[in-house]
């Protein structure tokens, strides 16, 4: 079975050859590559808007990590959400800085939820939350 | 002289029908005119990050008119930037507060700092600047 | 009545100092209005993720005013959301191309469909959306 | 030495009061441990529209782990900018898809050229980059 549609696309000369320039640098082989990852970004971050959509997430961590206590209250807060941690990454950046990065897998909502439990404990310096949409329904 | 050119494009089928359908819900007649949008906003999120590239900017700013001098202070910034202000609205928001719509144009460089410079004035109660590269160079 | 309250913040001493090299940079006149704008950055983009809150958008378009009939499908779009459209600037940026920004009032969720729907008509280029919540509810 | 110093800062009444609220939401325990968080999320963010800023990313990848030799483009290019990569996550999300985390470090403008790379590779549906400023300087 065909799971692969051709469509055809009129743009203006300039805006295409712009595009030609700009998908080069960035290393993609053919427009159509290029094109259907623009409309997936697009459908991904619309997909985002909504809380009871499903998603991973990566939340980066930057953290003290002579902050007392502070790792073990990282890893029971992952445990008390064990469904939604995936995994977790840890990163000596400095004397002092860590950079720990948890995977998360639940609805947007509560992905936010989790996030900002984690970035608020005391000890964590600055926290990121990178969100994809992962379903597509 | 043919200004439009006509491309295909190979696309996941699925992938297709969950765009014909999000750019039927936001009002396109047609998926050239959607892709095209896609790669303008593509084109001109890479050329904001370049502190030289031309722009122009709407500078949004809520403050409170009762706050002395502020009115005046907006008028004087304004015109000592006078090339790169182009049009303000001012519409009132409720009994303190009015929103302020600045438009500046210039590099983005530039223009971020005249924003800033505007934002970090006393009574400015919320300022967000949104730029958009004009230039296709 | 007072309506100010004062408050005392620890601070570690080199996060301090780097805190007031940037502000004096952007223009602050105090560590206090500096504090202030940060927490209402923080709460407001907090509400806008409430399609429900209260918010004025201003809509920034770039469209080629020679497209046929869309300055009359714009204003007539902008009327039939007459409630919601406070006020426009429109801006020459070159011979074809327009700088239109529309300031909206409304509900989040509603002012992201108008705003989309202005986005998608044929002849508008590049849209972008600037929401600031006005509500403190 | 004592490294933590003791400021006032000045608020209005209800914006304090709805501060409070969310930051306790949020799971914060004292004032001035959200306000520092602000002050670091804002230093962080300025520091990172300078190209040449040290930083440490977060790259987010979903790709489809069937396309051929996706897996191997991915470890050489990673091995070679050996010097940025410290470590990364496999996580299987469904029967064809994969998310993959690599953690980059290096100067913002080679982590971003990096990324872009890895992003655009053939196979690679949703790519996201999270930049974390980690220099105090």
């Amino acid at each position: 079975m065909k799971r692969v549609e051709r469509i055809g696309v009129s743009l203006d000369k300039k805006l295409l050859s712009m595009f030609d320039e700009l998908i080069s640098k960035q290393g993609y082989q053919s427009r159509s590559e290029a094109i259907c990852d623009l409309i997936r970004q697009q459908l991904s971050s619309k997909r985002l808007s909504n809380p009871k959509a499903k998603a991973v997430a990566a939340v980066c961590l930057v953290y003290d990590h002579h902050s007392t206590k502070l790792m073990e209250k990282l890893t029971s807060l992952q445990h008390s959400h064990i469904l939604q941690t995936i995994s977790s990454i840890h990163v000596h950046l400095s004397e002092h800085d860590c950079l720990e990065v948890v995977v998360l897998r639940g609805r947007v909502g509560e992905i936010n939820k989790v996030a900002e439990n984690i970035i608020s404990l005391k000890g964590v310096k600055l926290g990121r939350i990178n969100l994809i949409a992962t379903e597509q329904g």
